[in-house]
């Protein structure tokens, strides 16, 4: 028997075994499951009046909310495709997607309206805006009374195939215009059985959404925690002080973020010490953490570090970095700088590091090749781009555009994005690797290792820092610093001092606007892309 | 992208992964997942050196060893087709079996041989008999020698689909012909991810092959725990004996087995009290245990008890009796009963509890209806016979055949086999509720409950009683026992005791044998079914 992989299915398990639970908190606001999913009927019969049908697109531009997370079921009952918009674009941004996406309707928190106010008039295809916690001021259809006229009772939903699309995700480009990748209800179902096991997901898990929804759908977070009837905690913005409170006052017991966001964490508790008891995982993706971060994690937090990659076009995990059993008596040390490593492949995943011919790179911990990757988790394509699907899906394997090395464990760690490495006097130099070393300097908050050019190599690394607060350091000392403990070719030649390193809205540090300056002039186009 | 669900990923993760850890332990003798992989290759280029091809169908007549488990892998590599065979049955069996699944390779275990002489004759398509551990005695080819000449390298596997067979499994009817179950990659491939996210299986796992591998290839085993790296111990027989020294020698920390072996292992250490100082799952299915083991196993023990429910045609795991977080605060003796249960849906799985008009019955505990499962590790149906197919799965729907009644929880108890319901007064009675009180008594080892004619109500509950050694009980005394503990038109009205009661090779008492003595002469067909 073939029933179709269909992730509406999650929503109705949850109803039917933990209907009375609290499945989602909001604001303070507890709702059930059985709520939860009399809200998603109400916005599904919502939608259909609009209009709204099989494969039509639906955008949200939401922080994490619970309107968000209904969003997602709402959408699907009808065989509709979710669209979430990144919070951090600019409204040209927003005027491309959803005109591309060709989105019928669109959801948007009052916070975030203004961001639609001045394109409004070039929509092309968005026929109804709602609006979340409207206020009085915005002229527009307020989310709470519009939902409130459509009937909770179940929504007869049409026949859905697995392979049809059930969300359309924008990555950023900073070079040409975003892309759409497009996630099957297979996708997204499978990719979520593989990173529940995976994670160690159970009905016991408070999950509190620090990552954003919109962000590759929380690494398919409404999913899994959903299907396991977990308790959903939803937070708007990622402020470390409300983060520990929620820890402590719901007993979160996981939670998905970047590095840069486990950073703020880190440098709270550094100054505030909260107290937590109770166990906690951190699940950590989206770029290299510093190895020194697994340990203060670890040791001082006392949390579970689970290092995990993945990207938009795989929805998205492939690779976890747990110890494997046969790996468990290697010295403590060695198996932190285990834990910040990218891992090995999940169930359901094939993953290679392949040089230009195609052919796997030896398990030495050295050679750099791209990490490509198989599994049900890569995405259809991309939306009405054919040559983009083809340039990056080829002979069955997704190519990430990530440079990695393999160890002689088998254990991938990214040294780079592909248009990140340096490369000086023929040398390849991998800036995370750089920025590791300068992380381990107790004047240094963040680091961010670019490739500047240089006349004799070519290129040299040149970091960007921001110091830690009461804390001194010279350009010179860092430099000193980055050459006692690097190959000397890989060591910095200069760095500059910033208050703060521009981020996308998921935390990822954006080098290609640090590049930026340097490679202007030089007209070096590849410096440019992200 | 679709990467098709095909069960061979598991080892080739394994052997990628865990390559030179201690894949599979057999009779004191220790191979790594490569040393598997190799032999498994062996195996395919021997196959395919026999005829074998692609939808060929090949049989194994063996307990749990090392040569049954590569079987799987080996035959699956070529896309063959694994007909793994009850090693309980007798040569007319075989003889239907092996001739209606039209094997044409047979590897049969030196110890079992004796079972296929008299019928060797009459194969018609049987090409090939390998014989496992063969002695000299023996005339036909012996498995080691006839491996070894094969090559270690990679099988060049032919495209295989998810939706292909890959295990044909006959079920024993005692009625009419054993059917095969005609089990999918896909079936069983999505079986394997829901049921190790349940059962939490980890590479940390040393599992004991203590459930045959023929039945319903131990649910699953051999897929999932080759997944994910655990260790897999392989076991002849059901000793408990040997299974105590195994779960001690090699830390077993998992077992799947029916409730009559737990029963064995119950009374061992009763009698011998070994000492188990580390973590033990025990996972239980095939007939709903005793109330009572439950308290034995958690407190006794220490053991983590899982009740499972499933069946040859679903993979065959449905539910789970993990208590659900919401239920934690019930008393200890509540939960200990609700984890005698069937439970609740796995992930991926539907199931309902429905009358004879098809509707659900009442969340109450009490009324009794047939159980129906929808899942993607449902069957595709029976191997030639079209008929029993459409008869057993109805629009979309697996009858089990299983009678349930559903708690306020939703938690399912499976209350019977639809044919071994008693039916007196007009009243079902379900006979192992009434087992579960006799159970209770402290000189009851083992019993059984059947339907006996009786003038008045048509039919009342007679009971088969194993004695426990030391202990000696009346008729009168269980019966007056019975009486005290249910409604009166529940309690048995007669006791046969017996050393021992017919059991099929998974350790599910086969009532049908009971129940014949008393039917026969009354003509009443219905009561000779299983
Ligand atoms: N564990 C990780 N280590 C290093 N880089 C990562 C990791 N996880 C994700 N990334 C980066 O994030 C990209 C995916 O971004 P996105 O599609 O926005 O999720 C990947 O292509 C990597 O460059």
């Amino acid at each position: 028997m073939n029933v179709p992989l269909v992730v509406t299915h999650f929503l109705d398990r949850a109803v039917s075994l933990y209907g009375d639970k609290t499945g989602v908190i909001c604001d303070g606001k507890e709702i059930t499951y059985k709520q939860l999913y009399e809200r998603a009927n109400q916005l599904s019969h919502g939608l259909k009046d609009l209009g709204v049908t099989k494969g039509d697109r639906v955008a949200y531009l939401a922080p994490n909310t619970l309107e968000m997370l209904e969003g997602f079921y709402g959408i699907f009952q009808l065989g509709a495709v979710m669209v979430p918009l990144n919070i951090r674009l600019k409204p040209d941004d927003y005027l491309f997607i959803l005109n591309h996406s060709e989105s019928k309707v669109l959801f948007v928190d009052q916070e975030l309206y203004h961001l639609i106010v001045p394109i409004k008039n070039q929509l092309q295809t968005v026929e109804t805006i709602i609006v979340h916690y409207k206020d009085e001021d915005t002229n527009e259809i307020a989310y709470d009374e519009w939902l409130a006229q459509y009937p909770t009772t179940a929504f007869e939903r049409p026949d859905i195939d697995e392979n049809d699309i059930c969300s359309l995700l924008y990555t950023s480009g900073t070079t040409g215009k975003p892309k759409g990748v497009m996630l099957t209800h297979r996708n997204n179902y499978l990719h979520a059985l593989v990173a529940m096991h995976h994670l160690r997901v159970s009905d016991r898990d408070n999950y509190l959404h620090v990552l954003p929804m919109f962000h590759v759908n929380g690494w398919g977070a409404p999913f899994y925690y959903t299907a396991n009837g977990a308790t959903q905690i939803c937070l708007r913005k990622a402020v470390p002080e409300w983060i520990f409170n929620c820890i402590e006052k719901y007993k979160v017991s996981v939670m998905h973020m970047a590095p840069t966001v486990l950073n703020l964490l880190l440098q709270y508790y550094e100054q505030y010490k909260p107290s937590i008891s109770h166990p906690v995982r951190v699940v950590i993706a989206g770029s290299a953490p510093p190895p020194a971060f697994v340990t203060r994690v670890e040791k001082e937090l006392g949390w579970e570090f689970i290092q995990v990659y993945g990207m938009t076009e795989s929805s998205p995990l492939s690779t976890v970095s747990t110890i494997r059993s046969h790996l468990g008596d290697l010295p403590l040390h060695e198996q932190y700088r285990m834990k910040a490593k990218a891992g090995h492949a999940m169930i359901g995943c094939e993953v290679k590091v392949v040089n230009e011919q195609g052919e796997e790179v030896p398990h030495d911990g050295k050679t750099i090749g791209e990490l490509i990757v198989r599994s049900n988790g890569v995405m259809k394509g991309y939306w009405k781009n054919p040559e983009a699907t083809m340039e990056t899906i080829r002979n069955g394997w997704l190519y990430t555009g990530d440079m990695a090395t393999v160890d002689q464990y088998g254990n991938i760690d990214i040294v780079d994005r592909k248009k990140d490495i340096i490369i000086s006097g023929g040398e390849n130099i991998s800036s995370i690797e750089v920025e590791g070393v300068l992380y381990d300097h107790p004047a240094v908050l963040e680091a961010a290792v670019i490739a500047v050019p240089h006349k004799k190599w070519g290129e040299t690394p040149h970091a960007f820092v921001v110091t830690r607060p009461g804390h001194h350091v010279t350009e010179q000392e860092l430099i000193a610093f980055s050459r006692e403990k690097l190959a000397h070719f890989k060591a910095i030649t200069g760095v500059t001092f910033v208050d703060e390193l521009p981020k996308t809205a998921s935390g990822k540090i954006q080098k290609v606007h640090l590049r930026k300056e340097y490679w202007n002039t030089l007209g070096k186009a590849g410096r440019y892309v992200n």
